[in-house]
Order: structure tokens, then sequence, then C-alpha cells
């Protein structure tokens, strides 16, 4: 997996229809020090990431193994929304508690 | 899945038989300011992309997805048509309604 | 799908035993000034391509999906002979007509 | 498979059901001379690695072939941790035994 | 399929049982020059590939479509030992016959 943080939306309305319904998000690319990379990829929200929220996405055929991408023609999805990030007995990146 | 641009066509009469009758289309990849890449694919139009448009495509097994690529031997196909895109709060894009 | 060029063959005697029979041609990827890159693959031709001739390849698991390379361990395959390319409006390659 | 070294780990949350109970750990890839490279990906644990090991990962859809990824949407997987690398005739790494 | 030298070995004792018993090559890409890139993975020998062997790998799923290699969590696989190898008409690699 890949971790990515949401930077916008995708809207399409003339698309393969099995698609309908599902949300598609803007996915930068992060790297180990958190920053944006130029890189991204739009990806199919499974878990009800918002923008701003650093996730996990994964790709290729394993993207169709979530409940809502199944059998889909979507090779990438946001499968997990991250809390915290430890790298080398540092925590890199806690998410903000909603209140 | 990326976004890409529809910048041509490829014709091809000496080729696998399942390919019969698809649409091949020339992608750019497009980066977050929609400034086409250099890389390019040649991807399967299953959504009746045209010449200038911003598309989703996706790569992989997840191309043979579509009713029109089902078991074929593709790896990359339009699977939807960009009507808007927005980044970082901004509205980068939005398709021209057709009159 | 990625535009190729083949420059040549591959010979070997000891491999798979699935792979017996097939043609391994090398193949270099252009871009879209139909220069040749120097990335290449080794690709099984399912098309009976010839050295020289501009050609339309699939990667991975649609590799295995023309009638010589299924089920078998291949990761690319020809699967066209390019006859014409058009981007932006113009005419990049024309095959020529074998006579 | 790719060698790489698990250098952290990833706690999320919210995430897809099957998800639940797998270990995600941050591996960064090596080079030939074992030093890190900047590209990383986040791997589930499959043979219970720690922090500073070499390991082993897969990727794609083999991800999903270990007893604790089957049909889980992960596209990364530590299947093996790295006794001894040989290169060139030169032993290039020998874990650490421990005592 | 890509273009390959074995330089190496990587010995794992702790891994996935249905890893047991198979050998794990390291192996560099090459170029259209046969000269070694940085670039390396650490593929399953499915053919009996030594050491300094030109060799032809498959990655991903296709991977998996050997005897040795069938439904494990393996993403490549050496399938093929180089005799020869041709490009635009000059033969650029013949193997050593063995006496």
């Amino acid at each position: 997996m890949v971790l990515g943080k949401v930077v916008g939306t995708v809207v399409s309305t003339r698309k393969e229809e099995a698609l309908t319904g599902l949300k598609l998000l803007i996915v930068r690319e992060l790297d180990t020090e958190l920053k944006a990379k130029s890189s991204f990829v739009v990806a199919v929200d499974a878990v009800g990431a918002g923008r701003g929220e650093v996730v996990l996405y994964a790709s290729g055929s394993s993207a169709r193994l979530t409940d809502v991408t199944r059998d889909k023609p979507v090779d990438a999805v946001i499968m997990g929304i991250v809390d915290t990030l430890e790298i080398e007995g540092k925590e890199l990146y806690q998410k903000r508690k909603s209140r």
C-alpha cells in the first residue's frame, strides 16, 4: 500500500455504469517526511476519507477487494485512514481527533 | 485510476481477434496542473470519449472489467469522462457543455 | 497498452515447458514522436510481428488472454500491429504496405 | 520480490473491515549495497518481522497469497525475513542471531 | 518479460511456509547493451539458472504460472535462460556452451 493525502475530488457523469455512486478522490503520494510528491492517483473511497486526511490506498487487482469496489473497473482504493505513523522510533504523524 | 487527455487514435488491422471493434485511443497522462506529461498509454474507450477530453483510465486486470473489454487482452481502459476536477478547494477543470 | 517497435529476438532453449514454440521479441517502447526510448521488454508475439514494425503490447495478466499465451508464465504480449497513428490531428505514422 | 528494511509502523482504526488485526509495516526499498532508497511501501507482515530487519516483500495479487492476507485488499506483503544475502560471491548481509 | 543477469542469492529461514524449497535469486535488470542496471529483483528460479547467466523473468500474477511457483506469494520468476540475443541484426549475446 502507499501513503497518500486526499487533496481533491473528481466528478464524472458519463462513466462505466458499475461506477455509479462511487466517490472518486484525488490522492497525492507522500514521502517518508509526509511531504506530498508530485505523483497522484484517483482512488475510490471505501472508508469515508475526507480532504486533508492521510490515507492508505491499495492498487491493482487488490483495489477490487473492498465491499464498494468488488468486480468494478477500478485500480486504486482508499482502504484505511491513518491514525498514527511511526518511523525510526519517532511519531511522524498523528491524526487530529475530531471533537 | 489516472487522469489523462485523449490526444489521438491508433488503427490496427492485424490484431488479436478479440480486439475487433474496440476503439484504441492515445491518452497522455496529466499532472495536478492538468498539463500533459510525456508519458502516455493506448487505452480502449469504454465510454465514448473524444479528442481533447479529460478522462479517467484504469490499468491492469481492472481494465478488463468493463462491458467492452471483458476477458480481452487489454491492460488500459477509459472508464469515465471527467466533468469537474477540484483540487485544494479550487475548481481546476470543468468540461465545456455541449450545445 | 504501450506502443513499441520490434528490434530483435531472444532464443531460450532451457525454459519453462509451457513456453515451447512461443516467439520472443525484443520491443523498445516508443514516445509520442515515435522515437525509441531506452526501456524495452521481451514480449511474446501473438500476431506475427516482424522486425521494425510498430506494435501494441499489453502487460500483466492481460498478456495471458491471447490464444498463444493463455495460462502461461508470460507478462507481455504483442496483440496488434499498428497501421496508422494519429496524434493531435496529424498522421504520425503509416505502415508501409507490403507489395 | 523486493528487498526492504522495516523502518516503522502505521496504525489505522478506520479501515476496511477485512484488514482488522493485520500488522502494517513501513518498508524502505534497499539497493544492492543495502542502502535504503527513498521509495517505500506499507506492507502487511505475514512472518513476524521487526524493526530494522531486512525482509522480502511481494507486491500485487501475489501479496494476497499468504494465510493472513488471503482475499483482502492489500497489495504488499512481507513474506520472508532475510538471513543472508550473497552478491557476486560476497556475503553482503547476515542477520544477527538472537541470543 | 525482462532481461536480467543472476548476481546472487537470498537465504530466508523464517518465511511463508509455501516458499519452502524455492531458490531465491538476485537478478539485475539489463539494458539493450547488456549492461546491468542498478535496479534488481529477487526472483524464484524455475529453470535451474546459475550465477552470471542471462535470464528472462516474468513479474506479477504471471510469475505464479510455473510448476514451482503455482499459488505461492511470489511476484517474480525466472522462466527462461537466454541462449542468444539478437538486436538490430547483430548477435549481442551468446551463452557459452558448457563442456
